[in-house]
């Protein structure tokens, strides 16, 4: 089953519909032969939508694979990832990789060809695998591709049937009708069978197209096998009239008789007899080559050439003046407009977490994706992928919505600046449900993350502005409430670092705190410090990564450590902290005050208070480990 | 704006509908009074419902207010739960509470009114306040009572306009058009206005028809105020033939002026003279009280009788067989549908999860969501607030996706039991978009969680069986490859327990693990004891709570501890560990093992030697350690 070592012959836009069929049979016969080298993969996947992605390469993808990053080429995001096989086969067709890297190192230790795309590999946007997410990202891709570039390259998905059981489709669909995103196109492979069973709605091709066409979207319903059917409909998808979903109907395992439509086959590699009969019954190795169309001419600028220009002027605050964090972050967000590549996205709570201080400003970068936190998400990697610096916000209870897209975007090393508001029982009246507990431990564990919770308006400030600079995925926590400045302007505040706000020789143990808490912590210190016991208090507003050297020095000079926390004790402040004790061999008393019960309605004094985070609490620790 | 303290008049279901408007005017004061005397909340999403819920609760709510757990009583879910003032205007009107309650407890501390609705009513099935989410246990409770009850109560559903933008609500339609729910209802409640700005689809009344009919529910258009046409579309609603959205057009504000249809009144309370105002706009302050249609009789036993039958045989393993605990949880929850209170759910994985082996067993209450994690929560929910034993699975990495339905079932105090398959870069070549390496953060810092993670087939079914009767949200985390079994049937797991499987008077090192972990743990034990360290080895199978005594204890007796996981290093078993010890006041040496890096995909032996979590690398920390 290796391939013959023939001269490829090139297939181009003009080559005509008989050709791009053995360009689908060769799809199929290299779709078989990789996973079955690899032992694992999921070819029947793969041969449902080979017909759709040759028609698509050969004659409507405009593409330069020599030159993935070319801005002005179109983007082919593969939903549903697990058909890697085809993808990959598409590649080699392209003449992008070859018959033998595709052969051997598929699905194997540190090569690229992965059992899902990822990144790694050049023609590959975004890292797919979790279902539903891609028509998602392609809304994002699409939308920076039209309203922030204004160039005219297009936008393909290919996406499975069963992945539309994903709400996070319907929000993606939503927005591509909402903002008539003519240059996306969704090819839906309905194969009817999905991992266990058949799909919900099987082969019901009106069904899907009635819902695509209620969402705003254009439906054309074709038999994903008919080659010229597929042709026509990706033209019409073309036309620059809709968002268009290609409802293709298909059959799993399509032309290997064996496992054709048949139940069992999902994510199979087929046995090496098997595989060899199905690559004759498909006529054998092939070695066409795709030269498909190019990528239209763009006058413009090159990508991404034309950014970070403009000053950045962040705003300034008063010591002593009482401003919450999260209107520093609409300020500070605001200013950073002046560079052409931030871009802001919201899920309309714009006028509480305050980013609609940058919609005031520059109403052009401004993305309202009402409540769809998941499609924010989306809509961020996708305008990153475009080189972008999206900035999205919510309250920190809602970014769990998103958390599947935020961990995926650390797959696909995106770069992207989250802000969570309304953070920890702080915000009270509103109750548990408007309340982010757990956020701390959400974003520290996303892979690569920096995690920033800045305790006053200069801080917020500084680090909204530093996060445009960050690589990966950065989260800024903020509070609800207004707290007094606790900084100059001129004061920096480095990711990593922390602020020493009391310190002396005579310290006997310390306060660790951030956001709402700091200010506890100070106020405790005040209290201690009438009884005559010293307190150092450490502003810990980078918790990842966490201000080592600091955290040992205090635990080396005072002997205890008080660390107190709005959001549940496990992987929030506290064990950050002990993180970095361990790291660095310290051993002080510790104490960890965090929310551990189910907070209800209250001010916002009574629920630190009722949660164990207050002032009173803080001192009380304190004294405890102090007198120990 | 007290209550006048007349003698109520009782409105029941025969009422005609001017009485019924004298309702809704009622509930619109004491939505304005209750907000206004809090000084917060969402007068105006509450005036907006107003009509459709005084029809509901005066003609068709079938609800015994003084026995809310009668089980043959409807259900009504606010979904949008910030219209909690109209809610306690219900409980008013229905004397369920009283006015003094409704003035003066709304919103503050340590009182029930909060702020968005939670169980701690017993009027209230789930908290809601996260949008989106409220259709979704609503298909949850209906599937429950008539799939698996077959009782001929309803669920009807309060929801905003807003909130359709969330996939989540298209997830749940969905389902409920596939499982032909006609005991659900929804009322939509289309105001126009979101909470900064009009929603995107305004009036557009029919393009949600559109959707909802598309999704296989009936749509019934009506003027949200014209309290007949309400009346028959709700007669319609519960003729029994399809799940119905009742797309109701409506004013926010309604009634008020000053307010009606006006932006900028999003979730703010009217001030003292506006609403004094609105008040006698709305025609003054009324004391009706409401007898609605009591629930229908029920031949069969009482809610929760019956349950608990049945002997549990959990299956048994061979110490040394190889066998994968993703495998023993399958066999374990088919065994435990002995218990008829146990229900399994699935997202379309089952065949991985080994979930599919309930399905066999115990077919009739096995639900197959498909692949759509939230709605697969929103049901498990459901059905635990009809007192059934949910057991939700799928892959680790994918609970993600339901983060934010798990941490709003906490708030709701939901029994549930989740597993996570797959975890951990342990699968091999399928990559990381299915790897789980951040399910231990995202549900240890779930309230009142606990967290299982078996390293064998015989604690993996055990644990399985005990969190049968657990209490609050349970999580198991299992490993795709098989492993030797390491315990005999016999033996019993705590929770809050750990194993110690090599220990001696001599140990100079602990090696923890869990799952995968363990058993590089032991092999690096031999390792080590063929130099001559011994090493103890401790199983942490229960992960939250955590075993502190034994950590302690082998923290004091070995002096230096290596953790090592499969998992991100933020918030899992290290991070666990070290809460432990700062508990125990232990300071062992240490060293922490787990996934700092992007995995790719390769065998298990390549990627735990890749991530550093290998029993070489195990050994390699230990000698360390011991070397210090």
């Amino acid at each position: 089953m290796t391939a013959a070592p023939t001269t490829p012959t090139t297939l181009g836009p003009d080559s005509d519909l008989s050709r791009v069929f053995e360009l689908a049979q060769q799809l199929r016969v290299d779709s078989v032969r990789a996973s079955t080298a690899a032992g694992s993969g999921h070819p029947t996947s793969s041969l449902s939508a080979a017909d759709l992605m040759a028609v698509l390469m050969a004659r409507h993808l405009r593409y330069d694979w020599a030159t993935p990053d070319n801005p002005d080429g179109d983007h082919l995001v593969f939903s549903k990832g697990h058909a890697s096989p085809l993808l990959y086969a598409m590649f080699k067709a392209a003449g992008a990789i070859g018959d033998d890297e595709l052969m051997t190192t598929y699905r194997r230790f540190g090569h690229r060809l992965q059992g899902h795309p990822t990144p790694e590999l050049p023609w590959v946007d975004v890292a797919t695998g979790s279902l539903g997410q891609g028509i998602g990202y392609a809304v994002g891709i699409a939308l920076a591709i039209r309203d922030l570039e204004r160039r005219a390259s297009r936008v393909w998905v290919l996406c499975g049937d069963s992945e539309t059981a994903e709400g996070s489709v319907w929000e993606a669909l939503d927005k591509a009708g909402h903002h008539r995103l003519a240059n996306l196109t969704v090819l839906l492979d309905v194969n009817r069978l999905g991992q266990s069973g058949p799909t919900e709605l099987e082969w019901d091709t009106d069904a899907y197209a009635r819902r695509v066409e209620a969402f705003g979207c254009r439906a054309i319903e074709v038999d994903g096998h008919d080659l010229e059917a597929v042709d026509l409909a990706l033209t019409e998808a073309a036309d620059g009239r809709a968002p268009t979903v290609v409802v293709a109907r298909t059959v799993k395992g399509r032309g290997v008789a064996e496992v054709a439509d048949k139940a069992g086959w999902h994510g199979k590699a087929l046995p090496e007899d098997l595989a060899a009969r199905a690559v004759a019954e498909l006529g054998g190795v092939r070695d066409l080559r795709v030269r498909g169309p190019r990528p239209p001419g763009h006058p413009g600028p090159a990508h991404p050439d034309g950014r970070r220009a403009g000053p950045v002027e962040p705003p300034r605050y008063e010591v002593g003046d009482e401003v919450a964090t999260r209107v520093a972050f609409g300020a500070a967000l605001a200013a950073l407009g002046a560079r052409p590549e931030v871009v802001a996205l919201d899920a309309e709570v714009g006028n509480s977490t305050h980013a609609e201080e940058f919609a005031k400003a520059h109403p052009e970068r401004y993305f309202q994706t009402y409540i769809a936190e998941q499609q924010m998400i989306a809509d961020a990697v996708g305008m990153a992928v475009r080189g972008f610096r999206p900035y999205a916000t919510t309250f920190a209870a809602f970014l769990t919505r998103a958390h599947d897209f935020v961990r995926m975007a650390a797959v696909s090393r995106i770069t992207m600046a989250l802000c969570g508001t309304h953070c920890g029982v702080e915000i009270g009246a509103d109750g548990p449900s408007q309340m982010g507990v757990e956020d701390l431990a959400m974003m520290r564990a996303v892979l690569g993350s920096t995690v920033l919770y800045p305790s006053d308006a200069t801080s917020a400030a500084a680090l909204t502005t530093t996060m445009a600079d960050l690589d990966g995925i950065s989260y800024l926590r903020t509070t609800r409430g207004a707290y007094p400045v606790l900084y100059d302007g001129d004061e920096t505040f480095p990711v990593g670092g922390s602020k020493t706000l009391r310190e002396s020789a005579d310290d006997r143990v310390t306060l660790v705190g951030a956001g709402v808490t700091l200010h506890e912590c100070l106020a405790a210190a005040e209290e201690l410090a009438d009884e005559g016991v010293r307190a150092r208090v450490v502003d810990l507003y980078s918790v990842k990564p966490v201000d080592v050297d600091t955290l040992a020095r205090a635990a080396r000079e005072t002997g205890a450590l008080v660390v107190v926390e709005d959001h549940h004790p496990e992987g929030g402040l506290g064990e950050a902290v002990l993180s970095a004790l361990a790291v660095a061999g310290a051993h002080p008393a510790f104490a960890h005050l965090a929310v551990t019960e189910l907070p209800g309605s209250g001010t916002t004094g009574e629920l630190l208070d009722a949660c164990g985070i207050s002032r009173t609490q803080v001192a009380g620790a304190a004294r405890a480990l102090v007198a120990r």
